[in-house]
């Protein structure tokens, strides 16, 4: 029996050093954010309330690469080049001709993508002189990163994590405060945001989108805080293609090239990060390349069913107006245990593509993604978070049709992270409990046909 | 400023194809087991009805090395070789001159080392035309283990788990029945053996000791099912040198020698699977080489503080006698968080090499080891498990009196899983919610020495 290599694995010397910013190549630039008080595009001035000048810098840079300074790297070192995959005994299950990869992110200290970004912003506060930083967290995974990364810079870490999360999931706050994080339950009584909501809803199991309002609120009030956010901007984006760059590296080091990606979507930081250096490559040769594949929880579909408009990226109307796919800043999703993919809007950049033309979506019910992600755990030995069993889904799928038509295609999955702590999720899988939500459900139709109604006029009209 | 290297990694192509064996190189062999009703030593015949051959063979065999079969290795290759990492940030954090790596083995799929004897267990049964393994587990490890090895080669599992364990962390219980296994809480009224305990205490917590005996129980009435064990035995000892073995050649890739090995000891697989290898050149070099530390929960010491004698594995007296250092086999510990060092006994091996005399054995009280663990986190970003934040606390010592010393000491940690489904415990400590036991209180002293005058007189007289 000939050995099959499982891992593909680079060494830490050969870790990419630079961020790649697809801004740079893009045929048409997407729209810019807007000041919502004046529907006019955001200066840096109106930024560095709550974010450092560097990071505003890497926001709306046109170069095309950005170096990852010598400090994230060797904090990055801890558990980067991340392994790529061969899921040779997914296909043996699957009985299918496809060759499957996985770009595997759940080797980091949070278990996800998500330090990838956290880590360079809390350099680049540390570095501004910045004391804490505070944020948002639904589920806890940037949470979590967040709290790692601070500790790495000796900064404070203040966290608002979605009251229904912090009640029902205490894991991930325990990693946050062993991390050396303080986190509080959001609504809170220490914003204004939070007391208005609590005036009106003692109970009220909160909302990512509330959670930012009330951390964006605190780091704008502390001249020493600044805020930190884990997606859909473009520095956060930006980041995360260190995963895309080792990808290619390592697919290039076993003569291997992809026909399809796959990857999950909430913000979309994952996602992009491992596709936008494949889409450089694509751009390069003229559009030949791997087909790129969104894939997004039904009962939250941005992509699929929302609008391409003007929208806040929070509820209480505190950021910058944002050009995305959305369903209403203020949709609240039905509870999906994938917290992660929960999120009313899209990164604009990630809105833009779709809108060109340049990568495709698809819509996931959940009862096929933890059926896919429960055989992938039997099989390739990996317990993928609930986000991650999208991907996975959608792999099966695309492995089945080739299957079907005889096809060797090589796809290749954003794996974005392990699933360790959202095992209560897997029991309600597995005990028949959980409720599928399609676009279908007319509840869920009008429940966005109503948030679209209050999307800010000022930017749309 | 110059990269400092964090992982040691091994190609998969360089991973170890033999188990080594130091029975071979014992200068004298340890006691045999025996038969509970003859007091002789057990062969081959008494063994049968729940171990198959290949395994019985494995457990008293005196060849040197025994080959990996490459269906074995095939599976290895989901997660080894393990990463030996230098913690550089940790280091910093001590302000040491001392060296610190750890071999992790929280890569794996059930998060800890358990995987490397589960699945040659489970293919050894497979082999045998065996349909179902039946075990134990306590806080979890074991029986996810067990659960994914089982998954790879078409076995059913059926698992018992300490009721304290299965009511209180579910989270293991649901990765367990994703693996695709049954579980039951421990005492089940499945057997007699838990029959006889629920009928006198109908709320009993269960212990370790007895979810083995249901286990056996049910193995040895059914031809078609097997029992596998997680620690103790020679053959279990045996898969687990893998680790040794590939962190021997992880150190001299980098040209560096261990002056100190410390790993936490429950049974002592992960313990003895790291060091036996080492303890075989140290054999070869006439006594130079590593001190090797064993590092036990102050609460369950079963060598600081056991007697060396024979006893029962389980609390029912169903498993044969073996020679070790042992608290007495009704011995239950108080609850501590490192379930998984929670047994009145210790490897017969590793027992044996500690009355010769070629290993250490220190006790520690768990809020050091929780204070270790946390700096440990966030200085390395990985959570430990409550297990091995036992081998930190020690490397911690072991540090700073090397920085009193002002002395270069190279320390190897047997990292033997992540804490990823413990949080809880973490939680218990960050609240102070822990209390520590250790051996001058009287209450243990006189737990220990009332489960003493139990010891089965017939093998002791």
């Amino acid at each position: 029996m000939a050995i099959q290599q499982h891992k593909v694995i680079l060494d830490e010397s050969e870790m990419p050093t630079r961020w790649y910013n697809l801004l740079a190549d893009l045929p048409t630039p997407p729209p810019p954010p807007l000041h919502p008080g004046t529907g006019q595009p955001v200066g840096p001035d109106d930024l560095t309330p709550i974010f450092p000048m560097d990071l505003i810098a890497q926001e709306v840079t046109t170069e095309r690469y950005v170096d990852i300074p010598e400090e994230v790297q060797e904090v990055y070192r801890l558990w980067r080049p991340s392994p790529l995959y061969r899921a040779h005994r997914l296909e043996k299950a699957l009985g299918t001709p496809a060759r499957i990869y996985y770009k595997y992110e759940g080797v980091s200290p949070a278990g996800s993508h998500k330090p990838n970004t956290a880590v360079p912003q809390a350099y680049y506060n540390a570095k501004a002189g910045i004391k804490k930083l505070t944020s948002e967290t639904g589920a806890g995974q940037w949470g979590t990163s967040l709290a790692f990364a601070c500790a790495q810079f000796g900064l404070e870490c203040e966290i608002w994590q979605v009251r229904a999360s912090y009640d029902g999931k205490p894991y991930r706050k325990i990693m946050i405060e062993t991390f050396g994080a303080t986190i509080h339950p959001s609504p809170s009584d220490l914003t204004d945001a939070g007391r208005a909501v609590l005036a009106t809803n003692p109970d009220s199991p909160g909302s990512l989108g509330l959670a930012i309002s009330e951390a964006v609120e605190v780091a704008a009030q502390d001249p020493d805080a600044n805020y930190a956010l884990g997606s859909v901007l473009n520095h956060v984006l930006l980041h995360q293609t260190i995963i895309g760059e080792e990808a290619l590296l390592q697919l290039a080091k076993i003569g291997e090239t992809a026909d399809l990606i796959v990857g999950c979507t909430g913000g979309g930081s994952n996602f992009g990060g491992l596709t936008f250096p494949f889409i450089r490559e694509k751009l390069a040769a003229g559009g030949a390349g791997p087909i790129i594949r969104a894939v997004e929880p039904a009962s939250c579909p941005s992509l699929t069913q929302g609008v391409y408009a003007y929208d806040f990226g929070d509820v209480a109307g505190l950021t910058p107006l944002l050009k995305m796919h959305t369903l209403g800043h203020d949709f609240m999703p039905d509870p999906i245990h994938a917290g992660g993919l929960r999120y009313h809007g899209m990164s604009p950049i990630i809105s833009h593509l779709y809108e060109e033309g340049m990568i495709e979506a698809v819509a996931k019910t959940q009862k096929d993604c933890f059926a896919a992600g429960v055989l992938f755990a039997q099989t390739e030995g990996i317990l993928p978070a609930p986000e991650s069993t999208h991907a996975i889904a959608a792999a099966v799928d695309a492995a089945n049709a080739a299957t079907a038509a005889g096809d060797q295609t090589c796809i290749v999955i954003a794996l974005s992270g392990h699933g360790h702590v959202d095992m209560m999720a897997y029991d309600a899988y597995l005990r028949g409990g959980l409720v599928d939500h399609t676009w279908a459900d007319t509840e869920l139709q009008e429940s966005v046909a109503k948030a679209l109604t209050r999307l800010p006029e000022i930017a749309n009209s």
